[in-house]
């Protein structure tokens, strides 16, 4: 054997040696760590130079060279120095970061289905993921005509393919046209491929109305997420009571505080109005901000429309509302739309905060900053893992739109296959082409499904003594409120979780749904929700409904 | 006409009133802006109270309400609010970031393209972007089996063409299996597909020569700027002289002086060696680190390998020794290793840092830290547009890991299209499948063309009095320091541009060739450069690079 290959072979084994939990470097065990739990501690990183490691479980060896920290021989002879990044010397705002909607229930839900795979034995045969709005993964199919658009961008060989329908062969040719080199392979504009977004711009307009749209004013995103994150780094900025405050709704999406927590900024939160169906009050929204003036600088105000996790749908009148308690108290209006199209109950309707805006004349048309978000992820299309989306910037300043492009640039551009779908959701088939009557038809389908799903999801979930779920109007979830009885809320405080969070682990281990609780989007002091996705195919919802019904029973029966 | 429509109709007018740049609200004029040029005054945000406006050159109106700042009347009579976001108020760290690569020049250069489209007269047909590594806009074809496989994991229906091979159908199956139902549509895991890490880690394997590697520490991002930004933000804690500093190359690719910006971190440089052809000096690492000492704390070292823009190939030996000075200065290693399969000089040759650690012994492979970036972008593939891409984590701090993976499971997930593709990337046709030949001879086609392209680059730049190019011995891109008079140097400073902006702005002007100026990426002082890209097809390459040596005879001419 030569020496280099038992190099490798030695140095593998040593790492293979530290791969275990009980291994002698520092490890995940949080009791060897100096110093104690970080976690109730502070969060300053201690200066290169202390060098002191009281409490150091492994013996220390060799001198402090210039002042770095000591280095220790572990039992097998090997020379470990302390880690450079550790859970005490990381970014702190990133700690503070959390995102329920993937949190542990659902690292827990992911292992349960490995388990299951592997054969062990559990209460149910599947684990029924209702955590996320991920329609594929729920069975929802993608438009044809989408995904053959895509197919001849990627291949561009098959524009000769007879089987393939010319509209889709147009579309197709339009956007490689725009692309450099005909690839979809090329970087595009840093705000992303032009004649995508002129075709968003028309497709404002004829959504609005009328009212005009700008292409200048689009920006692409790589899903809606990043355009949100983008808009709030932008806006960020002092220090202690000047400090950047940002007005969110409770419940909200939890992307709002985890990007909050990250930059930095002050989370105010207004609470939606559960009695009212989730509906957001005025007198709520100046509550909110008057007492956030004392401690911070409210800048900002984001409403989610279609609302996550509420399901609520705002009135015209609301939205006017919103939209001069903004001028009035000057915040930059952030509008989440992404579930524009998923509108399902009677008499409801999606108002975009442009065209309401923009009716109310110049006053607001002409002052109100507002961005606005919207998505291939959602709707009819469920598109999530394109990452497609854009946003529309109105009324902003020159030299920050500027400086937002320039901030742009930097990860250079958005998915383009994202940015290709986009394109064919803001310019679909229209009456006359070959695709237009199957994709109305697919469309449709979705939509009336997801209409039907919303409707039995509120009437089951209210058969339910200890449950009581608001209309779901729009998006894609429910958010029913949860009786948990008092014996339950004291175990779940022993055991230092959330109620909410004991009552869906307990849910998840022994039904297999996953849901995600309450507390991870914020809801009044003493509530408990969860968020259940309207999503699986009816059949399925109904056996998943039902389950979740003969487990609150038999949860609430077992702590009274 | 109904009322309704008027009033879109008469804010539509006031919005377009409003698009000019001599408007009556606050527009990109900075001398109009209260309190002078931002850009020479201290970044603190006002705090909101701060309602005085001196020099405001329109009229105040109406009262000062609840102390936010005054209300405006302007010319026709529209009542105007100061907007919350100006280039006052906003996050004063995304000031600060710079991105040459997409900066001035660039967006000249897309100008000079619309002027010449709508018929303008220019001393040139054609402005040829040499600024980006972006192959495809550059004329480079995609590797056909990559393609074949994204259309059919796009259009799942094309697995029942007989015309794609079957090879390609099963590596569409495998990746489509890997997704929720079976839909690239649908969210991946927040780390990436799992078949997809289990490929790359196989990849890193076969790479490195059999060193393991764990397909838990593969990450697959949105390109690799991603990665490396994610990356950065874990490791920025502490203030003042605790601040984290970075350590990074001159010159340098700009997205790690951006990001560093935008994250308040502090930016170490260390030079690389011009007249040794770029090579990085491990006596100047220490210099760096000795001075940074005093002013920060060094947490991290980055290395891009092949260079970016210089084109150097660092040798094993250099990379053995980054790795013992980064173990003994404590240093958080991160490697840009985009360009991988970009070496074209004989006697050079790839090494991973990864590799090599491992080869050190466990003394290094058990203790010091990296992170290694891949990406679909570069490379025989050059597919940009898709931004996929990978990092390979070592030695990472367990509790560090799990707070990674939740601060990338906000942003959902990067583009399954973008992992799909890095997929094949890591995966591609082996001997005896059908499209095992074909890929064989395009990869090699495209790799030979860059490296005939290298030198030639190298050899008639330097035929040019007061040009000097190093080796091109790998990437895609000249870094050839130029001569600029004496002259140049004073009318550029007089204008305020870097002498090599000057330069750079002048060759596109007359030539339509868009270079980036050194400056951009940081050189020593006194010295300037321009990045030209390779990538040009070979015809092209020698037009461009002929225009530039007649362009910079003319240039050192006229200015001595």
């Amino acid at each position: 054997m030569s020496a280099a290959r038992m190099q490798v072979l030695s140095s593998r084994n040593v790492r293979l040696l530290s791969c275990g939990r009980n291994e002698v470097f520092a490890g995940r065990s949080g009791a060897q760590r100096p110093g104690g739990d970080p976690r109730t501690r502070s969060l300053t990183c201690p200066p290169l130079s202390s060098s002191s490691s009281p409490g150091r479980a492994l013996s220390s060896l060799s001198a402090t060279r210039r002042g770095l920290p000591k280095e220790k021989m572990s039992e097998n002879g090997i020379m470990s120095r302390a880690k450079v990044l550790t859970i005490d010397t990381m970014n702190p705002t990133v700690k503070k970061v959390e995102y329920a909607v993937r949190g542990p229930i659902v690292q827990r839900a992911v292992e349960l289905e490995r388990e299951l795979s592997e054969g062990m034995k559990k209460p149910f045969a599947e684990v029924i993921k209702a955590n996320i709005g991920d329609a594929h993964a729920m069975g929802q199919q993608p438009i044809t005509f989408f995904r053959q658009v895509l197919a001849l961008c990627s291949y561009p060989e098959l524009l000769s393919d007879s089987t393939f329908p010319e509209d889709a062969k147009s579309r197709a040719c339009r956007i490689l046209q725009s692309c450099g080199g005909n690839s979809m392979g090329s970087y595009s504009a840093s705000q992303g491929i032009d004649s995508v977004r002129q075709d968003v711009a028309r497709y404002i307009e004829r959504r609005d109305g009328g009212v005009a749209c700008d292409p200048d004013n689009i920006y692409l995103t790589t899903g809606a997420s990043d355009g949100i994150v983008t808009m709030l780094k932008l806006l960020v900025c002092g220090e202690g009571t000047t400090r950047t405050g940002v007005m969110i709704p409770i419940p909200q999406y939890p992307l709002y505080s985890a990007a909050l927590a990250e930059l930095g900024a002050v989370q105010i939160n207004y609470f939606l109005n559960e009695e009212k169906c989730w509906s957001l009050d005025i007198t709520e929204l100046q509550r909110a901000v008057n007492e956030a003036r004392q401690y911070c600088n409210p800048r900002a105000l984001c409403i989610i429309n279609p609302g996550n996790p509420t399901g609520q749908v705002q009135s015209r009148q609301c939205i006017e509302d919103v939209i001069r308690f903004a001028a009035k108290e000057r915040l930059f209006l952030m509008a989440d739309e992404v579930y524009q199209d998923n509108v399902y109950a009677e008499g409801c309707q999606f108002h975009s905060f442009k065209k309401v805006l923009f009716e109310m004349g110049p006053e607001y048309a002409e002052t109100v900053e507002l961005a606005s978000f919207h998505s291939t992820s959602k709707c009819y299309m469920g598109e999530c893992g394109f990452r497609g989306g854009y946003m529309e910037i109105i009324n902003m300043d020159d030299e920050v739109k500027d400086q937002l492009t320039k901030l742009l640039s930097v990860r250079l551009c958005p998915p383009v296959p994202g940015q290709a779908l986009m394109d064919l959701v803001v310019n679909p088939p229209q009456p006359g082409e070959p695709s237009y009557g199957s994709f109305i038809k697919e469309r449709t389908a979705t939509l009336s499904a997801l209409a039907e799903k919303a409707k039995l999801t509120e009437q089951v979930l209210n058969t339910v003594q200890g449950i009581s779920c608001n209309p779901v109007q729009g998006a894609m979830y429910s958010f029913p409120r949860i009786t948990i009885p008092e014996k339950a809320v004291k175990e779940a405080t022993e055991k230092g979780q959330q109620p909410d969070m004991f009552y869906c682990m307990k849910m998840l281990e022994e039904t297999g749904i996953c849901l995600v609780p309450g507390s991870g989007f914020g809801q009044k002091d003493g509530t408990y929700h969860f968020r259940m996705t309207i999503l699986p195919p009816t059949d399925k919802l109904k056996i998943l409904l039902n389950k979740v019904k003969e487990f609150h029973q038999r949860f609430t029966q077992q702590y009274s």
